[in-house]
C-alpha cells in the first residue's frame, strides 16, 4: 500500500528547528515513511496523490500522560490541590468505572476526541478495573490510536470503594495481561504513585515488568505535600525516586509524570537511568503543584516529553498543552529575572512529538521507517496567509489551536 | 419582536455565583430581556419558542481590549518583550493597514471569528488609518457585534511609515469622528500609550473626549521597561497614570489595559476615578510582562474586566482567556505561598461578561432590559452529562472551550 501526501510539510528533526518542505511529497509504503521529496520520484508516477494543496502537513501528537476515566470529570473540580483533589473528586469518579457500560460510553467519546485533536499516540492510565481497562484499550485501538494503557494498581490510601488488596491487585494485573491482545495498544505497568502502593505491591510489579519486558508509568515529585508524605511512608528512601528504583521500576522505558519539585540528585538519577519526565503544564497550574523547570532539564540532557494529564490538565488538545508549556516556561523566565530561557515554539512542539520517538522505537521527525503519523491542517480561515512563511503559518496554527482546522489525521492509515 | 429561548440558563448576577435556571425560558422583546421564567407566562403562550433542549444558555462575552489589525499576526513573533515586540513585529504589521483591501479581508475574517467564538461586545484598537478604521467598524457592525473601536493616535516613537505628526493625528481623528455612523459600533478615543503620544496630542485628545462625550482606552503599566521610559519622557508626572489624568483622559469611562505593575497609589487612583482595568492574562504571559494581581484589585474594589489583547494575546476565544486568567491567578496563589486566593471559575467568567455591564450601561447578568446577549452551547459530545449538575456542566464547558460546541449566538437578534 502506497500513500502519497502533497502539501507544505514540517518535520521536527531537531529540538529547536523546523525542517520545512514547501509544496512537497510525503511518501509512505505500508504505513511507514519512505521519504519527503520536492519532486515525486519516477517510481511513484502512476500512484494516487492525496493533494492537500496549500495546507500544512506535520507530525501528529503523542500524549504521554493522561487518565482515561478522568475524561468524565474534565474541567470540573479544579479548586483543590493534588491530594485533596484526588480524594474529593478523582477517586470517586474512577471508582464508577467498575461499570463497563459507563466505561464504554466515556472511552468511545475519548478515543474519538483524541483523534479529532490529532493525538495518535498515548501513554494512558486507566482505573483499577481490568474489564473496563480492556474496553479502553479496545476503543483506542479501534479508533486507530497507538501506544500504551495501564490498569492502575493501588493497595493503600485509596478512596471508598476504590482500593485493592495487594493480592487482588497482583492477581488482577496478571488476568489483565493475559487478556491484552490488541493491534496497536499495549499494556504498561502502572503503579498509581508511591503513596497508593505498598512496598510489596511495588516489588511484585517490578518483577512482572522485568519478566514481561513491559514499560512502566507513574507519578513523581508533583506536589510538595505529596513529597513529604512519601518521606514519611518510606523512611528508608532518601528521595522519592528511590522508592521506584528500589523495586526495579526505574528503567529507560519508565515514564514519570510531573517532576515539578525534583532535586538536582533526583534529576541526575532520572538522566542516568534514561527515565522520561512527562511534563504536564496544564495540570501543574490547575492543581497548583508548582512550575517544572523544563528548560533546565533539557539543558542537563534529561529526556522530557509532554502530557495533557487530563483531568488535572483541562484539555486533551496537544496544541493547548504546547501553548501552556511555553507560557509556564515564560513564567519561569520572568521569575528568574529573565535568566532561565523560555521554551520556543519549536522546542515545545518537539516535546509533544519527536521527543517521545525513542519510546516508540522511532527516530525524531518524519524520518524514514517511522509510521506515517501526521496531521493535515487547513489555515485558510485565517488572514494574511500569503504574507507569512510556512514556518510562521505553522507557529500561528499551533497558537490558534483550532480543532476544526484539522482536516485529516494519519497513523499508518488515515484515521480521520 | 418576541424571542423565547428554552434551555438550561446560567446568569452571572454576582461575581462569585452562577444563578442556574434548569429547563427554563429566557424571554426578550425587541432584543431586550424581559425575564427568565420556569414556566412560560400566559401572555407568551402563542409565541414561537426556540427550544434548545438540554443545552446551556449563558451570557455572551465582552472582549474589552484587543487590536484589530494584529489579528493578521496572531500567534507569530511571541519571542520578544513588549517594546521590542512592538517595533519588530507590531508596528510594521499595523503600517500595512493603510491598504484598505487588506484591511477589509482581515477585518471580515476577524468579525466572523469573534461571533463564532461567542464574543458579541468589543472595545478594540484599530490602526492609525481612518479609512481602514471605518472598514473595521463597518465589518463588526455588519456581523452583529456591539461596542467601541478607536482610531489609534501616535505622534512619537512609532515605526517606519507608522507615525503621525501631532497635527495629522488630530485632523484625522476629527475626520474619522465625523464619519462614524454605525448602528452598534461607536468611536472611542485611543491614544496608543504615553510613550507614543506627545503631551500636546494627549491634551487635545482629552479635549475631544470631553467635548464629544466619548470613552477612552489606552495602556497602563504593562511592562517594567515601559514604566521606566514613561518616567523619562514625562518627568513632571510622578506615576504613569498621571500622564493620562493630567490631560483629562482619566474618567469613569476610561479603559486601561494591563496594570500589571500598578503601585498601591496607582490602583487607588484607578479606583477613585472609576477607571476600568482590562486584565489581559494571555498577553501578559506571551510578551512576558508579569502577573497582574487581579484578586487584590477586586478586593480593593477596583473594576476589572477581561481582554484577549490579540496579538500579544494569542486567542480571541474568551473561554481561552477565562482559563488563562484562572491559571495566572493560581500562579500568584502559588508564588504567594498560597496566601493570595486565586480566581474561581465564577469570578473569571464574570470578568468576561457581567463586569463590563456598567460600561455598556447595563446591569450584571441576564437582567431585565439588558440586550439579549447570549451563547447557546451543546455539550452532548462530552460524556457523563447526566451525572453532572448544570453548574458542573457549565464549568466543564468553559474549561473545554470548544468553539464547535457553540450552536447559536444572540446579540439582540440571532447573529450566529
Amino acid at each position: 500500500m502506497i500513500t502519497i501526501l502533497k502539501g507544505n510539510i514540517i518535520s521536527a528533526d531537531k529540538i529547536n528547528e523546523f525542517k520545512i518542505f514547501k509544496d512537497s511529497f510525503l511518501v509512505a509504503e505500508d504505513g511507514k515513511i519512505v521519504g519527503i521529496f520536492e519532486k515525486l520520484p519516477q517510481k511513484y508516477k502512476d500512484e494516487k496523490v492525496e493533494d492537500y494543496g496549500n495546507k500544512l502537513i506535520f507530525q501528529a501528537f503523542s500524549d504521554m500522560h493522561l487518565h482515561g476515566p478522568q475524561y468524565a470529570m474534565l474541567g470540573t473540580g479544579l479548586d483543590l490541590q493534588l491530594l485533596d483533589w484526588l480524594n474529593t473528586y478523582t477517586f470517586p469518579v474512577e471508582a464508577q468505572f467498575k461499570d463497563q457500560e459507563l466505561a464504554r460510553d466515556v472511552y468511545q467519546k475519548l478515543a474519538k476526541e483524541l483523534v479529532r485533536n490529532g493525538t495518535t499516540r498515548v501513554c494512558m492510565f486507566s482505573s483499577t478495573h481490568v474489564d473496563s481497562t480492556l474496553i479502553l484499550m479496545e476503543e483506542l485501538d479501534k479508533a486507530g490510536i497507538s501506544g500504551y494503557v495501564g490498569k492502575v494498581n493501588m493497595d493503600r490510601n485509596g478512596g471508598k470503594n476504590y482500593q485493592e488488596t495487594t493480592e487482588e491487585s497482583l492477581k488482577e494485573t496478571k488476568r489483565w495481561l493475559a487478556k491484552c491482545n490488541f493491534k496497536n495498544i499495549k499494556p504498561i505497568i502502572t503503579p498509581r504513585f508511591t503513596p497508593a502502593c505498598s512496598d510489596e505491591l511495588l516489588k511484585q510489579l517490578g518483577k512482572i515488568a522485568i519478566k514481561s519486558e513491559l514499560p512502566i508509568q507513574s507519578h513523581l515529585s508533583e506536589n510538595k505535600n505529596e513529597i513529604e508524605w512519601v518521606k514519611k511512608l518510606c523512611p528508608d528512601s532518601k528521595e522519592y525516586w528511590e522508592t521506584y528504583k528500589k523495586h526495579k521500576l526505574w528503567t529507560n522505558k519508565t515514564l514519570m509524570a510531573h517532576c515539578v519539585h525534583s532535586t538536582e540528585s533526583e534529576l541526575e538519577a532520572i538522566k542516568k537511568a534514561g527515565v522520561y519526565v512527562v511534563h504536564c503544564p496544564s495540570s501543574n497550574q490547575n492543581v497548583i503543584s508548582g512550575y517544572a523547570q523544563v528548560k533546565e532539564m533539557l539543558n542537563k540532557g534529561v529526556r522530557v516529553v509532554l502530557g495533557s494529564d487530563i483531568a488535572g490538565g483541562d484539555h486533551i488538545s496537544m496544541f493547548e498543552n504546547i501553548v501552556d508549556a511555553i507560557k509556564v516556561s515564560k513564567g519561569n523566565h520572568y521569575n528568574s529575572n529573565y535568566k532561565i530561557p523560555f521554551l520556543t515554539v519549536e522546542e515545545a512542539f518537539y516535546l509533544a512529538t519527536s521527543a517521545s520517538a525513542p519510546f516508540f522505537n522511532e527516530r525524531p521527525g518524519l524520518a524514514k521507517n517511522n509510521v506515517l503519523n501526521v496531521i493535515i491542517l487547513d489555515d485558510s480561515n485565517l488572514p494574511f496567509t500569503d504574507k507569512l512563511s510556512i514556518k510562521e503559518r505553522f507557529k500561528r496554527a499551533i497558537y490558534t489551536r483550532q480543532k476544526d482546522a484539522i482536516v485529516a489525521v494519519y497513523n499508518g492509515v488515515k484515521i480521520y
